[in-house]
């Protein structure tokens, strides 16, 4: 049987462990190609590079096995030049972006260069996952998630996502044998309220560093965040329809 | 009375002409103050600096009549540190992006600077609106919008938006006379496919410039895209939660 083709990509760059972690996961699965930014990306949310050029070279990293390339623009650039360029000529079953060190559960999906970047694939209908664990550290452990990764990108290629082309699944830090399962949520409601360290420089002049406080706003248990904080991987199906349909009826008063 | 306190910003820049424009129209309604990028940032989505500091500076373009800035970072860092620095003390009533020079009806809500720092705004509660006109030009008219731009401003003062805090404004490039009115629209299905134009750079490395082609997958005529079409001036109210909540029980597959 033909072996599914898998788009790879991520946000922290081409280097980065989690990268190696599904790519790990993945090649026991389909034929992959990894397109992933040369350098770390994170917070890039749906950016795309239109003032400079993309500079695209093949991947030391990864290129013995596969084809695998990084490249100097952002998550969604990625995507954009493998889907458009490198596979135009082929059907992609399947991208996934990730694993990212740290959640994008909650409003995280907004700012995520990963999320972004499978938002960008599930847009032109490709059904696409972005995978995180909550740990931002570089040395973070993706052992225990994996076997959860291996089922989730298998179950979707075999029955296909309906309803939605994206699913925001994030994972909580634990050993595998605490993780309590998969749970299917909704988006926590949640903000970043940020603090800026003011420092100045050799010359004088000032500049501010973001430092963010994160908000929570719902103690729903069918949240995302309710999930992680009990144990579960949370899959959140998402979409890039940002109409406010609740809202449609009630400017009225707009309409002149 | 107490004016309005209303923040104004952009995507494309301190220097940009829409913004200026809006600013004439906003002016005459409210208290402003204004943060915006001090280059332009156009397709920056929803990108915020985190590996390096922001750099703000008094901007000589606005500054002997309001309070204003220009920052090193992208659109959403200038509403954050509006919000969160400048302004950390003071309510907001009202958030003002544009105008952008181009379109930000359909799937450009999701690359659009102008539009990501409007909803950055409206995720901590702010009533926010993105203006933009369908002339990519830097010596766009923007005269023939502003009644308009000015009546939808005071509306939203006056009704406070329910059941979303971010609108999504497109106007068409036509004279003030054949505008046929405002429209309560959804966000038009249609996607970008990209065309790389490769180059070669004197030491022989290849690039791609990111060219795109927009596909339109929607001919009803409750969006964006038809009402632009038509002659009006689209509102589509947005949301940051992107739960596909039509997909939730279709996922049974992957509860486990």
């Amino acid at each position: 049987m033909k072996k599914p083709l898998i788009l790879v990509t991520n946000d922290d760059g081409i280097s980065a462990p989690g990268l190696k972690a599904l790519v790990e996961v993945a090649s026991e699965i389909g034929e992959l190609v990894i397109v992933a930014p040369d350098s770390p990306q994170s917070g890039q949310g749906h950016a795309i590079t239109l003032k400079d050029p993309l500079r695209v070279h093949s991947a030391p990293t990864y290129n013995d096995r596969f084809e695998a390339y990084e490249c100097s623009g952002t998550p969604v650039d990625c995507v954009k030049f493998a889907r458009d360029l490198l596979l135009k000529d082929r059907t992609i079953d399947l991208c996934i972006s990730g694993i990212n060190h740290g959640s994008n559960a909650s409003i995280n999906i907004i700012y995520s260069g990963t999320m972004s970047a499978a938002m960008e694939a599930s847009i032109s209908g490709i059904d696409s996952i972005g995978f995180s664990l909550l740990d931002y550290s570089w040395d973070a452990d993706f052992e225990q998630a994996k076997p959860f990764i291996r089922n989730i990108i298998l179950q979707t290629l075999e029955h296909k996502l309906s309803g939605t082309n994206l699913l925001n699944v994030n994972i909580p830090n634990v050993k595998r044998a605490d993780i309590k399962g998969v749970r299917i949520c909704k988006q926590a409601n949640a903000a970043w309220s940020e603090a800026y360290v003011e420092a100045t420089d050799p010359r004088g002049g000032k500049y501010y560093w973001l430092t963010g406080e994160f908000n929570e706003h719902d103690s729903d248990e069918s949240t995302d965040l309710w999930a992680l904080k009990n144990g579960f991987i949370s899959v959140v199906p998402s979409k890039h329809d940002l109409t406010a349909y609740e809202a449609l009826e009630q400017l009225h008063w707009l309409n002149q």
